[in-house]
């Protein structure tokens, strides 16, 4: 099926990205969720909180564990989440000793927003690599017509000269402000049972979440689970990443539409027109920034999470985010492609 | 894949919604917008703008064509929009002499809103069969609790009493008043060529697009390419529906958290404390609703349409529009499956 | 204070509009819930509730009655809402015997809604007659140039030649839509009590309605107190309209730009090139759709309304609602003025 | 006038608040503008560009400047900015010979973001003070209450019971990062000229900056006129900081709701029923965080700003941003009314 463009039998290949959208496909979603099994397994086995055999065998069990995806599906129309499910499951395949061991003192979210936070900080290093990506096209562009006499527009209209150069600064600028930000980034796992207090595992609670964080190397924090910030403050870097790549794809139409500052190669055809060369990307690069604008209100809508864990404001950001993410990747795939296919840039001073 | 929740391999028995998504798989577009070749030929034909050999020819194959999917999504990645290469293949499977008549005077916008229209007229009309099923389930169980004693509540706090009817009634009139709309709602033709003028049809432009209009079971209207305002208006009647149901999930949540007034068969289990139940379907109307929301804010940016045809504003549409349709159905869904399992509202008076 | 930019010292003469916000002064405000206050004893006396003598006295008062703005003030910051204090004050002035019956059976929904009712509904007829104005404006350009060539823009690039005539229809149809629209809507009032069940009227309630309802020249309807569709369609055909004008105001922009399609008098100066000429109204329309296009999310959030009556979700209207009539009012202001500013559109055929 | 909520007569002692607004009075505007070219002239005196007597004179002037606002408001109705007029009445104040190096090389966005630069840097300090606060009245309930038990819900649902520590540093713990992020925010200059290229001053142009970011007190860096991405961030952490305290005030509506869990001091009356004590401000921190959700959408959208400087974008951000820091202004005033009026939290362990 093809609600979403994002991953649309023909429409993915303009506002879609394979690369990315192979983190939030269920197959990846799932390995995450059983990885962090595995991983509490043996960080609980670590702390004497549960057998180091029963340990090893669900982390075996997990690595490899295919589960019904039928069943999964059924179960989460009731249960509201995967998880009741897919544990029943994992248990069932562990065996009756060790499966008793399975998913112990955690909860639904503990998995689902762990599963999430390994997934984007492979993405985020994947959208670094893309902004170092684009800067460097960009740098290339400013070798090559740097010094071109581009006409300066404010408010819509011509103002005085400036130089290509100057125009790049204000492209670029901002993506080098991103990439710093990504790679700095922290994710962190989320690991607190049932209300957040980890409450069947004692005084050894803070010490086994040490050793889950370290074993999905992620970064210890204590749950966050009301606390979605940190979801907020990452989908706020997407839209400012899309947002800057807008207003690049929106100076370029502008270029385009009068046409004698800018040469494009690659541009779309008309069912219409067939001489046309439509700045598509361009477009596209507009359309992709303001859709992630309007999601990002709804990611803050979810702030207002009540009490020890929300259903209603956390399905939201379920809704929300990886379309949020697809966006951002989309536009850093288009933004190079399009800054690569520039033939010309101003005119020679 | 599985970026959107709406078509997820496992939370789509939750968030989404068979019966209508099939509405928006690829496959239901491509059938929509070969009908729209199709219908366009035989109206062209009747007047005698296509010889009538050749737009039956065109008919005949247009109903069983199946186009290379590869070569769509390829062609759409350059072209910004599926129907070129669309319409050089159908050409193709027509042959040469019946294919150069293929898609005359008309533009991709033409058939990829007329596809649109096609498709929103048969959901509006699945989604109008729901409201009243939603309300005959408010009238059921009216008529076993509605003089119940109920305890309003106003700004949070307990106020007076009213009776199961006096809420019943706030739930349900809204949603009459929606169904009531989308059964006098029109859907019309788009029909405009290149830049909205149907150059190529001189003087006969409008019989061929009423006779188009005929063909389809769309309204005849003028084109209203770059005036969206039909398609906000559709999706801020899609969110009205979703918003009031939201109401519902979240009166019932409230209700469901101090649980004297109500109760519910059909809770969701948890995995950390298996005795707990739910109120899943409640919570996720909230979701849905606040989804709906925040994409009519996108749909009502897509307003600024510049010049005869923008790529932004109409790219924009196609990212926001089916998600809000699912997120309206799923909600229906979901509204009629809750008030189904209320095993008891209020209390006896 | 001037944290709005429509009631700024400066800002209010580019993004306000002096006619509309005299209904959102507070003043305004209060008039209005005063001859809410007096229409009720008129009706109550009717129907034999209050005494005739009572009720005359109220309606006496209320219509010169100056509430002491400091104490409505202190008293909203621990009620949230002014009508406690403001009945306490008006009972105060009425007098001991008369004042037993002022505001009875009423609730401070019913009073700021009816109120906000009654002045939406005037400032629907004034939006309606801007309407007007505007095509007309529009028409007469089309006498004026109507058959001059403009050059068809699709995708942001030059297409092929269209009529002037054929620009202005998409940008005048949307309008006359809208302006029947506007003067199809009905008004209604807003009459529930404590909980919406107008408990301490008895049998009378309906009665009591109607006759209130007729006072205030409002529509009778049952109590929408937490049904919202109302106040959300209002606010949707208000953000349609400043969304159809931002089309406008983007179209001039666009031609401003390259400018020899167009000749625009009344051009905004710069700071720093006085040479310059600045489509200044044309940015601002788009300014306005887009801001209006943000406010109709937050406006659908609040359909999800709690139980018999929501405080949160019912100050968030008060928070966006009167903004956007202003952005409304401030679109069709400008869009008039820009388009009697039009000196030459299109180029002789 | 009082179309804002945030300054309106009555409705502000509820969600206004009086020390923040004045930081977005047209007259701190102006005095924050006028500062801005005072120390321009400081700055390019310094460096030989304005001869000292010049400058004396300008600051002199500037400080004490009345600007005649009738002037003010009719200008910017044209220009679509204040700037030009401002600048040509200081000019005149000034007198011929100084007068005409007042504003030289900067352009009317250098000082109007530089004034908001100015007045956001003094509010970040004020917000991180109530931050603190807020912090603060947190901590000393939790030394009061912290080990009393509170049942933990999750999905709405009572789960297991937690202790009122628990639920506090939920609510705490984002706080304490806002409050370092705002106390490490740095508020940049703008300065860049007709088309940001500082083109009037040369080689000189980057010491002027820093001289002028020095005598402002803010920080230097290049032009960020097009590069709207600090506006957002600031914009992001505020509704972050709204939103959070919306998740306190919605568990505190919740709460009491219920009513065995909590003791509010303080809650509003009601019209219809005085016996009533509503959680006004819990509700109204919940609106204030959806509002500030809504209004971030908007100000994503002015990411896309067009070439060296739109208007369209630039002006939407006048009309989101000062609601927006008022919101948040509003919000940490009542977070910390509404918890210091909690009598008492949880129930004895």
């Amino acid at each position: 099926m093809s609600i979403s463009a994002f991953d649309h039998p023909f429409l993915s290949s303009l506002l879609g990205d394979e690369e990315v959208s192979a983190y939030f496909s269920a197959e990846a979603d799932i390995r995450a969720m059983l990885t962090f099994e595995a991983a509490l397994a043996k960080a609980e086995a670590r702390h004497g909180i549960v057998p180091q055999e029963a340990a090893q065998r669900i982390a075996e069990i997990s690595t490899s564990f295919q589960p019904d995806i039928f069943s999964l599906k059924s179960a989460t129309a009731t249960d509201g989440v995967v998880v009741p499910d897919l544990i029943k499951q994992l248990r069932k395949a562990v065996g009756d000793e060790a499966g008793q061991h399975v998913h112990f003192g955690a909860t639904s979210q503990d998995v689902i927003d762990s599963s999430l936070m390994i997934r984007l900080k492979a993405v985020a290093f994947l959208l670094a690599g893309r902004l170092f990506a684009v800067a460097a096209a960009l740098e290339k562009l400013d070798k090559q017509y740097g010094s071109n006499r581009l006409m300066g527009h404010t408010r819509m209209q011509a103002a005085i000269p400036i130089t290509v150069s100057d125009r790049l600064r204000a492209w670029r600028d901002p993506l080098d402000k991103y990439r710093d930000r990504l790679t700095q980034e922290t994710f962190p796992i989320q690991f607190g049972g049932a209300v957040g207090t980890l409450d069947k595992l004692g005084s050894k609670a803070a010490d086994v979440r040490v050793s889950l964080a370290q074993e999905l190397d992620l970064t210890d924090e204590p749950q966050w689970q009301s606390q979605r910030a940190r979801v907020a403050e990452l989908a706020g870097l997407f839209s400012l990443i899309s947002g800057s790549l807008g207003k690049i794809g929106q100076d370029i139409a502008l270029l385009a539409q009068t046409g004698d500052e800018i040469e494009l190669a690659g541009g779309g055809g008309s069912s219409a027109m067939p001489h046309k060369q439509n700045p598509v990307a361009a477009e596209v690069l507009i359309s992709l920034a303001r859709f992630n604008a309007v999601q990002l209100s709804g990611i803050h809508q979810s702030l207002v999470h009540e009490q020890e864990r929300s259903g209603a404001a956390w399905t939201l950001e379920w809704l929300l985010l990886p379309p949020m993410v697809m966006a951002t990747a989309a536009s850093l795939r288009l933004a190079r492609e399009l800054i690569g296919n520039v033939r010309r840039l101003g005119a020679a001073a």
